[in-house]
């Protein structure tokens, strides 16, 4: 099977056995518990947030249990918010299997989210320190808190551009750059490698989130898993339509007020988002943080980790928009 | 208004204290976060768990600040599993008072769990110490695990009284022993004082866990604020079921196996489950485990908190059974 890390055997035996230390954890909780996780990692996804603090370890001298455990941490979390969200917007399928409460009911599904975000905490506060558990919990809050937010936002017309960066910042953004943060701090990388590694991630972070609200619009099905324009027909409002909004005459606004469901009319919304400019605006902010997310990779010392940094930031952000 | 501390004003203004920490906790984070707590406290329970930290705290010499902060994470741990319950139950009402989810959403409610959970490690781990952030976390954790437990075991007619009282202390009693031991520990108390406290507070739980479920067979709807039978109808084999199993002839067995969910065949079960002798099993366990809280409230230095103790344990577990 060609995974997202097929060209780095040696990064993808690392992951399985982040994986494996996930399922070790709950097995030693309760059966059941086990069944769950394991139902997770049925269709794994691309890791990148364990992978991220797999590289940015190697930018140190990485102790292996160490980076392995904080690896397994991140990932626990980033499970967390895709079982959360999978209840909220009753999804049925993720990447092509059944979603847990699709499988288990809704009540497996809200306890397990919790107890991956509690088993999360629980693996850093055993060996780590307590500035780690507080930035981990910190981050938390914060993840939900920009989710709520995002929530609020349904179909509000006046969301700005800066309350959508807020938004994307603390949803996606905030976890990448803290995984790779950890990587470096537990690795023993100096102040100024930290910074410049979280701020990759901070960078690559926003990129990418934005990148996939571009997709939501423009990508067939097939292509990110899930039907096109899920945001809008749920209202929620990412930087194309906001870019579009900026530019409107009233005939945007007008359809987005009537909350378009139907086929048709998201297909008419996305047309107008489009003729307004709000396609190429959002590419435009996202080819911004590509190119700060190249400058903070211009800054690290050349080695191995250093292209493959290059190469995923290529994939990532040179998505088809 | 009368309230479960009517007779303790400098309890209750204390807990109302509690109240604000967590209010302005949500308010520093985000607007509908703090709208969506507040609305939590729109029908404030017995605050029973802050209590207990508040009361534990005074066998020592309490500081003011931690121990409100104390008080205020586990009363937040315990309105996430709350608000996570009932996404879960699919509830409208709770305490009279409409339920977050049906307020705003099931993405609110999953989400403002997830924040309460956050919010409340992050409250530890800011000013506490590693060993809290651990012990909280590995509770957070045992809770999920139990309520899994819980929902796996739904129509499991060999459900063991083992696997129920473990159930019921990782749901119930365990928090309720962190509640006292935190309170101790934070104001100085002994090694032995603090181990007296947790007992309690562990025996309480599921005294008080063992009563709340005889009062799902036997009280009116009024008293205890949900339907009837609830437990039954969701395929929840409570202590009197079980003990009643133990005795049956097959009659039991067979009704329960066929899903009862009509009142007139939860009814029956219930009648069965009574002469089988489960209603009064039940009530002799609650009593075992009264006579040994009060057998640690009796170890405890003679003064004003335990007073409040023997009282408190009198009006939860001498309750109408």
């Amino acid at each position: 099977m060609k995974t997202f890390w097929s060209g780095r055997p040696e990064l993808e035996r690392e992951l399985e056995e982040v994986r494996g230390t996930i399922l070790r954890r709950a097995a030693s909780e309760d059966p059941d518990v086990q069944a769950a996780v394991q139902h997770l990692f049925a269709a794994p996804g691309k890791m990148l947030r364990p992978a991220f603090v797999l590289i940015a370890s190697r930018f140190g001298t990485p102790d292996r249990e160490r980076i392995l455990r904080a690896a397994a941490a991140v990932e626990m979390l980033h499970m967390a918010t895709l079982v959360h969200d999978d209840i909220i917007d009753g999804a049925a399928t993720r990447r092509g299997v059944a979603t847990l409460q699709a499988l288990k009911g809704a009540r497996t599904a809200v306890l397990t989210g919790d107890w991956l975000l509690a088993a999360c905490v629980s693996l850093v506060a055993e060996r780590g320190s307590i500035e780690d558990a507080r930035a981990l919990s910190r981050l938390v809050a914060r993840i939900c808190g920009s989710e709520i937010a995002q929530s609020t936002d349904r179909y509000v017309m006046h969301t700005s551009l800066r309350r959508y960066l807020r938004r994307i910042a603390g949803k996606t953004a905030a976890l990448f750059a803290l995984s790779f943060h950890v990587g470096a701090q537990e690795s023993g990388c100096s102040a100024e490698l930290c910074s410049i590694l979280r701020r990759l991630g901070y960078n690559l972070g926003m990129g990418f989130q934005i990148i996939d609200d571009i997709l939501d619009f423009a990508a067939a099905g097939s292509q990110t898993g899930k039907p096109t324009q899920s945001d809008l027909a749920q209202g929620i409002l990412t930087l194309p339509a906001i870019m579009g909004l900026r530019a409107d005459d009233g005939r945007l606004r007008g359809l987005l007020d009537r909350r378009p469901r139907s086929r048709r009319a998201l297909a008419r919304a996305s047309r107008l988002i489009a003729e307004r400019g709000g396609m190429q605006g959002a590419r435009d902010l996202a080819v911004q943080f590509t190119e700060r997310s190249r400058r903070e990779i211009g800054r690290l010392p050349c080695n191995e980790a250093r292209t493959m940094l290059l190469e995923t930031t290529e994939s990532l952000l040179i998505r088809s928009y």
